[in-house]
């Protein structure tokens, strides 16, 4: 079925009215699925948990400049909306907001914006100089705009394969007391590993092999953490870069909430049994992301 | 009456939810008036209007240390909490929320901040790099804090001696979608014309008596405007410089909106009838700031 399109944000709210007022009486809830479009199963595992957890579901598609560093990149960013709104509906979303950038930026680019301070800056932001000023500018826009005007729980859900995007999120929710919850949802992956992304239909089926190194490189990293090994990235780095078809860009363990780095000591506190590995490569045109948590386990050696 | 005072962010959400489930059913309305504290008629100006037009009426009460660039003028910041809550009693305040600077920053300061960009750079902001920055954060938190979770109206009162402040904010509220309906409050004035202010406790007698040169010079302009004369701002500069205890800082003529300067040519298009003036000065130890809308009455002349 196909799902209810908006365009406008007073449409949005009305019809975000209407479907709460029908979802209740009684306490009801919202999720909020956040997307630029060009859809993959990545969102449809979005889409499916906000489904399982929510009452009512909105779905917003919106390429948002202020996140693109570089105009080409914005230009090329596939844009394949009626797909978009059959794999939405196929998942029972009730609401996609579909808004134009008119309709987002009336007055032009915003003026007042967030700012991800030093968690914004290293990793992603040092390739991508204010990307995530950009994101958060937007992702705040669309938990102001979908919050319910109701009693109403109210989710939002992000991929755990853009773990600084979703740090960053959680980091806002928390210093500007937004209500809304964020879920992170797994990173999904094709057959042989490759995370995906809607940028990986630029890579051709070489690059596409070579990126493969990239979640082979940390699935070593997850498996000596669960068997509380020493990490040895030394040698995943290596991994990595004997593919001359990839050039890496970072590759380093850090604090999931914080992102700062991280000795893996699996047996010594205060090492709280968590951490993420983070990688970044440029394979032919595209710059991939990656990520992987490193469970330690210290009973299981 | 003593209003009911909330310090912490739960007590407070599930204070809102009662009164406004009290003031139901149907559509109701909440008036959320932030303040600093150290309250003066200008801010009670502010809850009787807020009084006025909403079912429920919750006030704050948090000295923001974000938007102080000075820590002495952040620890010598007036408190005066219990004469607070009656004031706020008085006017028919329903909760108060006073929270600790833990309760609000529990993470220590926020990283993820609101930025003012370049309509936050210009005149208070050169004086005090920083403030509106963290004036945005807070007023964007509270905001999210006090955000009624019902069908309900919301608004929020500000008071017009702070325009740059009133007009960035409504500049967030219309960049990043805030439903909240902001309200400006005219300035209240001490009987011989000098702006209400929380600082103007630290004026000796002599300096308040000097102050009044500022609103002095802003009504000459006001009285050019309304006639349609042009303002000759040179006169009313020359104006304020000729009283000795006054540093002037700015005094200039601005877009309401934009604060870009603007040729205030009364019978000419673009112009639309619509302009303010600016002025800061220090006065002893204390900076002051004033303004003053500027209404042109083309038929009047």
């Amino acid at each position: 079925m196909r799902p209810r399109v908006l365009t406008t944000a007073a449409q949005l709210r009305a019809a975000l009215a209407e479907q709460l007022a029908a979802a209740g009486p009684g306490p009801v809830s919202l999720g909020l699925v956040p997307t630029m479009g060009a859809l993959h199963e990545g969102h449809a595992a979005l889409a499916r948990a906000a489904r399982t957890e929510n009452d009512v579901v909105v779905a917003t598609i919106f390429v948002n400049p202020l996140q693109f560093g570089d105009p080409l990149d914005l230009d090329r960013y596939p844009r394949t909306l009626e797909a978009d709104l059959e794999i939405l509906g196929g998942y029972g979303v009730d609401l996609v907001f579909v808004p134009s950038r008119q309709e987002m930026y009336p007055g032009g680019e915003p003026l007042v914006r967030l700012s991800a301070g030093r968690l914004g800056a290293r990793f992603e932001g040092e390739f991508r100089p204010g990307h995530f000023d950009g994101m958060l500018t937007v992702v705040a826009k669309l938990l102001h705009l979908a919050w319910p005007a109701a009693d109403a729980a109210y989710r939002a859900y992000f991929g755990q394969k853009d773990a600084q995007q979703l740090a960053l999120i959680r980091r806002m929710v928390r210093d500007l007391s937004f209500t809304a919850d964020i879920r992170a949802v797994p990173t999904v992956r094709s057959a042989e590993g490759l995370a995906l992304s809607s940028r990986n239909r630029f890579l051709t089926a070489q690059e596409a092999d070579a990126a493969l190194v990239l979640s082979r490189a940390l699935r070593l990293l997850a498996e000596r953490a669960v068997r509380c090994e020493p990490l040895d990235l030394e040698s995943a780095v290596a991994l990595v870069e004997s593919q001359p078809l990839v050039q890496l860009e970072y590759f380093e363990v850090v604090d999931p909430d914080t992102l700062e780095p991280l000795a893996f000591n699996c047996r010594e506190t205060p090492f709280s049994g968590e951490a993420l590995a983070l990688i970044a490569a440029r394979v032919g045109s595209v710059r991939l992301i990656d990520n992987q948590p490193l469970l330690a386990d210290p009973a299981g050696t």
